[in-house]
Parts: structure tokens; C-alpha cells; sequence
């Protein structure tokens, strides 16, 4: 029921992602396409990796992850990007055997960590985390670089001396 | 000054690996060896890349980071796991060449984001992160399996439903 991605689920991957995006309130920022998420998959130098959960033969869910690396640990860990059930398949406990089948992987692949990012409005899916043993690093905060301002601190000088840790 | 790492530098990324984690007070946590550190970065299956500042033949600073996904934009990105200075070597702009390095190579390689975590009484490097135009990922929150937590997600059963999104 849950089972690694092949090319012929691209399409509704893709669907899903963009499902995703309508729920987390960012449907603008979803500009991928059928073919970029083939060649993260399935290309030469695939970036990330896919499962699916199918009942009766329609695909209902899905989860895409990489490998990241802690430097502490000095390990490889697995990086949940996205992870989504449809809606009218909810409280079957798809979700969770989606995270089992990754934390399975984790633990055969030797990785120190399962990590993903939630948004902090979304208490449904931050309850249904804590209840796995999930826990919070509140204690960071992202930063992004992207678009404009990636291209401006590449292209501009900054005399500046570097403050802080760095 | 900055180039990318050898297997030379290993001994010197792991020393920096430490003093970072030391003044992230979290050096109980860094359990990493110089084995796991050249297998990360120079083994058969590469989970890292790393560059590092060279002054007089001294490594004085490094950047460890590796590709993640988004499958919004549908493109690879940059993480940035590790950036770190030795202390007297601050506030000659070091860390912000390093940056500018990773920047670039987010270019070259049309990496759609180039992101970091930052810890939240960091506000040295938080003003500096600010200053290259970096924006705060406020609205999400990093969770995390691992060690004990992992193993009994895995080897227990669940079956109550799940909630949320998933």
C-alpha cells in the first residue's frame, strides 16, 4: 500500500504537490512542473526520492525526501519536504504509515535523524507529530536566500567586515 | 582564499566542526569522527560538500552544506549545514566570502534557494544574515525524529488514525 515512486506516478505527484500548496496557503509559489519532478526523481542526478501510498489502485498520498547530514552526528539523515494525504482518505492512518515506512528506511539506512518543517498555524499536523515522539526545535529559525536577493549579494560587492560567528 | 576542501582539510573541518559546536553550547551533541567526516565528503557516496578560507596555509574557516528540494519550485537548493570562523580571524569579512562562494555556486548550478538555520540567541550572526538580505522563516518550525524516538516510532504499532493533513 505504501511503495517506493516509479516515472508513472509523476503525474499524480505532481496533483499532490500542488493539493499541498492549496493547504498551506502558498498555491502561488507552486510553479513545478510534470517534468521537473521526473528529473528530481528519476533523472541522471536524481535529488530527492518518493513514496506513495495507492488504495485500490489509486495513488491517495504521497511523501518526497532527500538525504541531508549532521555534521555533529557526522551521519547522513533523511529530510521530509512534503508529506500529504488526500483529504476524503484522511483518519485511516495513511499519514502515519507513510512516516513509518520513512523512519523504517532511516533505521536501515543507518540515518541519525528524521526531520521535517511545519507551519505553525497548522496544530492538526503538529499535534499528530508530538504524538509520534516528534520534537520541536524551537530554538531555530531558517533563513532563505532567493530569487532577487540571491542574485544581489552575488553580483554587488559588500566591503563590510563580517560580525558575529563568522 | 576560499576553495573547495580536500581530504587534506578533514583533520581541520573536524576541528571547526568541534569549536562550532562548542560555541553553540551544544558540544555534548558532536559526536562526529574524522572517518565519518572524510566518508561524508569524499567516500563513494558523497552527502556533503564543503569549501573552506584559507590565510597563510591556516584553515580559519569552513562551510559545509548539500542539496535539498523544493518541490514548489520543483528545483534543487542549497542548504548550508555549517558555516564557522575561528574567532580571531572574525570581522575580516571571511564569513561573507564564504557565503558569497556558496551563493555563486547556487547560480552556476540554477539552485532555486540557498537556505540556514540559525539558533535564536545567535543575534550576532541573525543581524548578519539580515544584512545579506536573507529572510527569516518564521512561520515554520523544524521537527525531529531521532535516536530512541526513531526506533520506537518503527518498532511499535500504532492504530489509532491518523489526523491533520496527513
Amino acid at each position: 500500500m505504501i511503495r517506493a515512486a516509479t516515472p508513472l506516478d509523476v503525474p499524480s505527484i505532481l496533483g499532490l504537490i500542488q493539493e499541498l500548496a492549496e493547504y498551506e496557503k502558498l498555491r502561488d509559489s507552486c510553479i513545478s512542473t510534470e517534468s521537473l519532478v521526473h528529473e528530481a526523481l528519476f533523472g541522471s542526478n536524481p535529488s530527492a526520492e518518493s513514496v506513495v501510498a495507492e488504495v485500490n489502485g489509486e495513488v491517495t498520498g504521497f511523501a518526497l525526501y532527500f538525504t541531508n547530514f549532521s555534521t555533529f552526528l557526522g551521519r547522513p539523515g533523511m529530510y521530509l519536504e512534503d508529506v500529504y494525504v488526500k483529504p476524503e482518505y484522511r483518519n485511516r492512518g495513511i499519514g502515519k504509515q507513510i512516516l513509518k515506512k520513512l523512519a523504517t528506511i532511516c533505521l536501515e539506512r543507518g540515518y541519525g535523524r528524521f526531520e521535517w518543517s511545519v507551519l505553525d498555524w497548522n496544530e492538526p499536523s503538529i499535534n499528530f507529530y508530538q504524538s509520534l515522539g516528534a520534537v520541536a526545535m524551537d530554538e531555530w529559525t531558517v533563513y532563505r536566500l532567493s530569487g532577487e536577493a540571491l542574485r544581489s549579494f552575488v553580483e554587488n560587492d559588500f566591503c563590510e567586515p563580517a560580525e558575529a560567528s563568522v
